[in-house]
């Protein structure tokens, strides 16, 4: 059975690819993190966030998901994801092991608290 | 300033290295999850979890602690450190890069949610 976080998650990259900025900010709670570098920083506005940080790394790109794994612990879940960035024309693409913490909220419906394209490779960069 | 999550993981890494078993059940909340491999299985009792894998992973090893990051979205904090294995009379060390999730409970303090040596690593390993 596929857990609810890894449709969550599927939600999210499919919403990326195809510019829908209505449905991320559903998928992403209201005091949720999109981590960046140099630094790592709030976000006021999630929106805007999402659409510097897509033109930033991933501007003709599509993004597609491979192995992953969700460790649930109560109303909290970590998820380790591989994600593909498909740039048009390319043969190899550049993968990430990205990092997610998602949290249930009242309705039961996990959304995304902690969103880290970065991975463990954010240590080397802050 | 120090985070408040940072001086609970010290307190983790400190309670591993003196076999503190009672203080290391206090770090972690009640429905906490600590990663093995090759399977990421819920815990029923944490102080033979622990013990079991200390024994497994650092026999005769002390824990320190390197680089960290720090996430925090309202009540979850997602942490990435760096964790150095000294054995005994070795002159390198075992390198991780360690993910854990942490949880504001109803007292204001942070507690160990998800504890996951492996890293990114895991998706390898399931």
């Amino acid at each position: 059975m596929t857990h609810p976080v890894t449709r969550q998650l599927h939600a999210m990259h499919d919403a990326v690819n195809s510019n829908d900025l209505t449905a991320l900010q559903t998928l992403y709670c209201e005091d949720a993190f999109l981590v960046d570098k140099p630094r790592v920083s709030s976000r006021s506005d999630l929106q805007r966030a999402l659409s510097a940080f897509k033109q930033r790394y991933m501007p003709e790109h599509i993004v597609s998901q491979g192995d992953e794994v969700v460790i649930e612990a109560g109303d909290t879940a970590l998820v380790i994801s591989k994600l593909y960035l498909n740039a048009t024309g390319a043969v190899d693409c550049n993968v990430k092991k990205a990092i997610y913490v998602f949290r249930k909220n009242a309705e039961g419906e996990w959304q995304c608290a902690i969103d880290n394209f970065f991975g463990v490779d954010l240590i080397d960069y802050v």
